[in-house]
């Protein structure tokens, strides 16, 4: 296995979009991200696409020839990556892993979904597939009941509070506030958190993140290729991707994502790092009790600590430990296939130094956690200066 | 890259089964595969599952870790390709690459779909999603009207028969009535089918492939380790994935399909072989005209000679290139996702000499051939005894 980089990226806005297609998203993204790695689309090997429902949410499948044609690529493999909301983490993950081995040189991954052009309760509907439909879905469970269990859970076990959770929320609103591409760009309080309008309890319409749309996308390279694409190649130094079963009700524990600590175990050995040497991370905070539960499955804190070490600031941007400087799912958006690759992007935006607003003083080794679903599927990537 | 094996294989039988669900059907083709590659659950190093549009057939999306875990596989990567028609030609293209360049010793790749529980228009809506919406869907063009333009035009500039059609749905029909997984399991005359019910003109009821449930699995390793799993490895002598644009507008001639002819380029290239030097082939047949177009573009016959290539009974199973010696697409069944993993085990099981009542004469080297939509997705496969 060599060493490999990014070695270009691109994304567009987050937001509802009536005007917008999932193909001109996905486009505008690799395209931003072809300029920024100086290459032409007859020059890729692969193209990779994150997607996870958009033959439910816009009626065309078959996407990866539609998107890559469109892009001016073809004659070249073109694979769609489905993995739920870490579809576009699976795609990359796949991509990594290509060319660190030799199959390709230059892979383009783009992550992208179109949601906004459906109802909410059809959105709910779709969303709910990427979870067990025999037994959950037919019981009434969508994703904010699931997410709503494992909080109520969280806060029997370890005694987290709803002021943990609101405290996510007003960190991850804050920070987005300062995201020109995020969908949402509001400071809330807390006050206006925990007053939320309640979705499942305890989870508020705060605690939620966004239905969205757009598409990101990265372009990987081998490292001792890197310097024919970029100045500023940042290198993938740990990833890993695994699974698990989708049922809450055959977990043995509903506060912690097996899949994660396993994903984050082999990143981190792959990296040569352990969890105190990351220095600030994007992770999945689909509601605001995942991003508590991802800081406990990365290592981050202690098991049952994720709430008071949230409300004690120390995942601000001038905390020791920054999380979603982006403004995560909750503030930046959450089109479901693009998420996995748009953290990429913002990790690498961070350890380039271009995070404008949003830079943080230390930058230079960080995480993305991308999460399938109620924990079925886990990509976690180690990311730092070349 | 080190040379693979097919070390393990298992299908379903193919047809229409009101009380098996898609999970029922892939578990079925998975564990039979384990079983064909002696290996438990806990020693797969990937999932790859191959599945066109179970989220619209069924409801269910994040399908490879759903599966997966039914199968007793979790903690490893856990994947769905979807690449229309070819998603399981894709997933098996993405796992013979994957453990030829030493990502993976063992990967599991299943193909599976679940048609059979929509009514006959949504699935034509459903199997329509593979083209392009904007253009060909919104204009009534389903499938059975985008390949009888297909025939329409190869009749035009080859002089291409009705009868030559038919030919290729007597020999299948007769293939497939041998076949015990076979979903149709009936001969008919060549009378029969010229009058068949039209269904798109020149295209009859005789010409198109079936709505089927069923699944198909292989197990993959290197070729160094294949002695473990089974005393018959099968070598992926060559193969190879690429793309095209999905509208047939876009195509300067809509007779052949120009990402078949990579795809096999690149695979014999790979091989070290010619067409001339291919013993047998599974094509996907998914209308009587696609396997024509198939032998030009695999380089079995001249360009606008597979017509009286498939009257002259060439490709019988006692021709000098038995194509679709297991009925294909169009008596054997086509449960889309399944389809390109069940090519791979039909070549398999011929090069074993297991084959039964279909087994050929020659068979030691194969090729199979699978199709994304009206060709914007190409996956084609050298198979040989080790």
């Amino acid at each position: 296995m060599k060493p490999v980089a990014v070695v270009g990226a691109g994304k567009t806005q987050f937001g509802a979009f009536p005007d917008r297609d999932l193909c001109s998203l996905a486009v505008e993204a690799g395209r931003k991200c072809l300029e920024d790695g100086h290459i032409k689309p007859s020059q890729v090997d692969a193209f990779f696409l994150g997607n996870f429902a958009g033959p439910s949410f816009t009626g065309q499948n078959h996407l990866a020839p539609y998107v890559g044609a469109a892009l001016g690529i073809t004659g070249v493999p073109a694979t769609r990556f489905e993995a739920a909301c870490a579809s576009s983490g699976s795609a990359f993950f796949h991509a990594v892993m290509s060319v660190a081995a030799g199959i390709y040189d230059l892979v383009l991954v783009v992550g992208v979904e179109k949601m906004t052009c459906q109802t909410t309760p059809r959105v709910a509907e779709i969303l709910a597939s990427a979870g067990d439909l025999s037994g959950e879905v037919k019981a009434g469970a969508t994703f904010p009941a699931l997410f709503a269990m494992i909080a109520r859970r969280h806060m029997h076990q370890y005694g987290t509070r709803r002021e943990d959770l609101a405290a996510v929320a007003v960190k991850n609103h804050a920070n987005g506030a300062k995201n020109p591409y995020a969908h949402m760009r509001k400071v809330i309080t807390i006050e206006q958190a925990l007053a939320g309008k309640p979705v499942a309890d305890p989870l508020t319409v705060c605690d939620c993140s966004l239905v969205s749309d757009g598409a990101a996308a990265v372009l990987i390279a081998p490292l001792e290729r890197a310097s024919e694409f970029t100045s500023k190649p940042v290198v993938v130094a740990g990833i890993a991707q695994t699974s698990d079963r989708l049922p809450l009700a055959e977990k043995q524990d509903i506060t912690t994502f097996p899949a994660v600590r396993k994903a984050a175990q082999k990143a981190y050995k792959m990296a040569g790092v352990g969890p105190e040497e990351v220095e600030f991370a994007e992770v999945h905070d689909c509601f605001t009790i995942a991003e508590i539960v991802a800081l406990e499955d990365l290592g981050f804190v202690k098991v049952g600590e994720g709430g008071p070490y949230t409300s004690d600031g120390c995942t601000l941007p001038t905390g020791p430990k920054p999380v979603n400087a982006s403004g995560g799912l909750k503030a930046k958006g959450h089109p479901v296939g693009a998420t996995g690759v748009a953290q990429i992007c913002d990790v690498v935006a961070q350890i380039r130094g271009e995070a404008g607003e949003l830079q943080l003083a230390r930058h230079s080794l960080g995480l993305a956690q991308n999460l399938g679903g109620s924990g079925a599927t886990a990509v976690v990537t180690l990311l730092r200066a070349a």
